[in-house]
C-alpha cells in the first residue's frame, strides 16, 4: 500500500520574525499540498525579550545557556508569542493549525542534558517523539506547528534546538508516512563556494559529507545540520532538504540528503 | 442512552500564580473523575511583566484595555508561561494536557470589539465555540487547557475574559456531555453575608438571583459571574457551581446556579 506524504517544515527565527518573509513563508507552507507539520525556532526575539526584562544571555557553541528566568523567558516568546501568532495566520490561510510544545499530549519527551563542561541549565535532548499522538492529529486534518520546547515528564519544561526537534519528529512520524523534511536556510542550499549562489550541491550522501568535510568545503555551523539531516534519512526519513524559504513552491531544488 | 459527564473547572489568576494554591489545585484536579477540562486566566502576572517590558497597563470596567504590545504581553504570558507550564505540571501528574487558545485548530472564534464609548484594542466577544474539534479530543482521552485568547479568523489573535470562555465553552460542549461547569472563586460560593463563610447560598434560579440583586446581596463583579452561570444553565449545561477551588474534591459544595 502506498503511504500518504507528510511535509515537515523547519523554520529559523530570522525567517519568522521578519513581515515580509514571514507572510511569504506561510502562503507558500498553506499551499504545500498533502499533509504537513511546521516546526520553528525563535531566537532573536527571545533575546530582546530577555533584555527588557534585565535576563542576561549567554550562548555557549552557539546554544543558549537556559537558567529559570531565561526559561520564562523562551516558554513565553517561543510557547506564547512566535507559536501562537503562526497558528491565527494559518487559520486566517485555511490551514487547521495547532500550536504545540513536547510537553502539550506528551508529544516530546526529554531529558534535561547532563551537566559535563557546561551547565547548559533548563535545557533538554530528546529522548522519545509520540509519533502515534502526531499521527492521529495529522490524519484528522490538523497542522501541527511545534515550538522548540520539550518536557522531561516531571513537570518541567526544556528548551530544545529547533533543528533537532525537526530530525527526532521527522523520524518518528516515518512509521506513518512518507515523511520529506525541509530544512529553510539562509542560502538555496549546501554551496561548493558559499560566495556563488549557483554552486548548490543537489545531493549529499554519507560518503560525500566525509569528503566535503575533508575538504573544507563544509565547516562551522553546517555540519551538525548536515549530520542531523543524514540520521534522519538513516532512520526512514524518505527526503530530506536543505533549501531557501523562498524556494518552498519548488522542492526538486536546495540540497537533497541521502543514506 | 445516558451520555458521558465533562466537568469544565474555571481557575483565575491568584489561584494559578501561587506554588501552593496551583499544586493543591493541580492535584485536585488530576484526581476529578472522568472527562474533564481546565479554563484558566493569568491577570497579575501579565500586569507585572507588562510593566518591566515598558507597557502601561490600562484597566476599564476590570477589563484590560488591549493595544498592539499589550496583546503580545497577554499571548506571551497566558498563552506561552501560565498555559505549558499548567500543561508540563498536569502531565506530570498523568494528565494528558493539551494547551490550547481559540485560535488552535479553531476552536473558539471571536469578533473585536466594537469601540462605543471604550476602545478596548484586541479584545474579542466570543461568536462560537467548535464544540466538535473540541469533544472530539476530549473523548479520545485529551485533556483541554484553554488560555483566555482567542482570534478573528482574520490572523488576529483577541484577549477575551476567561470566565466568559469557559462558559461559551460550557454550552459548546453540553450537545456532547452532561457539562458540570465550576468556577473556583476565593470565597466558597455566593454569600448571603460576605463577612461570615457559613451564609453560602446552595442554590440559585433567575427568581433568586432577581430578589438577590434587588435586595442587594450580590452586586459588582458577582452580577457578571452569575449572569454568565446561569446563561449557561439556560444553555443546555447541567449544572453551574461557584465554589472555592479548594472544595474541588466535593462538588456538592458551593453555590449551584439553575435556570
Amino acid at each position: 500500500m502506498s503511504r500518504d506524504r507528510l511535509t515537515i517544515i523547519k523554520v529559523g527565527g530570522k525567517i519568522v520574525e521578519e513581515q515580509e518573509s514571514l507572510d511569504a513563508l506561510l502562503r507558500d507552507f498553506s499551499s504545500l499540498d498533502g499533509f504537513k507539520l511546521l516546526v520553528h525556532g525563535g531566537g532573536r526575539s527571545a533575546t530582546k525579550i530577555a533584555q527588557q526584562l534585565g535576563v542576561t544571555t549567554v550562548m555557549v557553541d552557539g546554544r543558549r545557556v537556559t537558567d529559570t528566568p531565561m526559561l520564562d523567558v523562551v516558554t513565553m516568546v517561543y510557547g506564547g508569542l512566535v507559536n501562537k501568532t503562526l497558528v491565527a495566520r494559518l487559520q486566517a490561510l485555511g490551514v487547521d493549525a495547532l500550536g504545540l510544545t513536547g510537553a502539550d499530549m506528551d508529544i516530546i519527551l526529554s531529558r534535561k542534558r547532563p551537566v559535563k563542561e557546561v551547565d547548559y541549565g533548563w535545557v533538554g535532548d530528546v529522548v522519545r517523539v509520540n509519533g502515534n499522538a502526531l499521527a492521529s492529529l495529522i490524519q484528522a486534518g490538523i497542522v501541527p506547528v511545534i515550538a522548540p520546547l520539550t518536557h522531561d515528564g516531571q513537570g518541567h519544561l526544556l528548551n530544545t534546538n529547533a533543528d533537532t526537534m525537526a530530525s527526532e519528529t521527522a523520524k518518528g512520524l516515518a512509521p506513518f508516512f512518507d515523511v520529506t523534511l525541509v530544512y529553510c536556510f539562509e542560502m538555496p542550499g549546501v554551496m561548493r563556494d558559499r560566495d556563488d549562489v549557483n554552486s548548490v550541491i543537489p545531493t549529499i550522501d554519507r560518503t560525500a559529507f566525509n569528503n566535503l568535510k575533508a575538504q573544507g568545503i563544509v565547516d562551522g555551523g553546517m555540519l551538525p545540520k548536515i549530520e542531523n539531516a543524514l540520521a534522519a534519512t538513516e532512520a526512514g526519513v524518505t527526503d530530506v532538504i536543505i533549501t531557501q524559504a523562498s524556494a518552498l513552491h519548488d522542492l526538486t531544488l536546495g540540497t537533497h540528503l541521502h543514506p
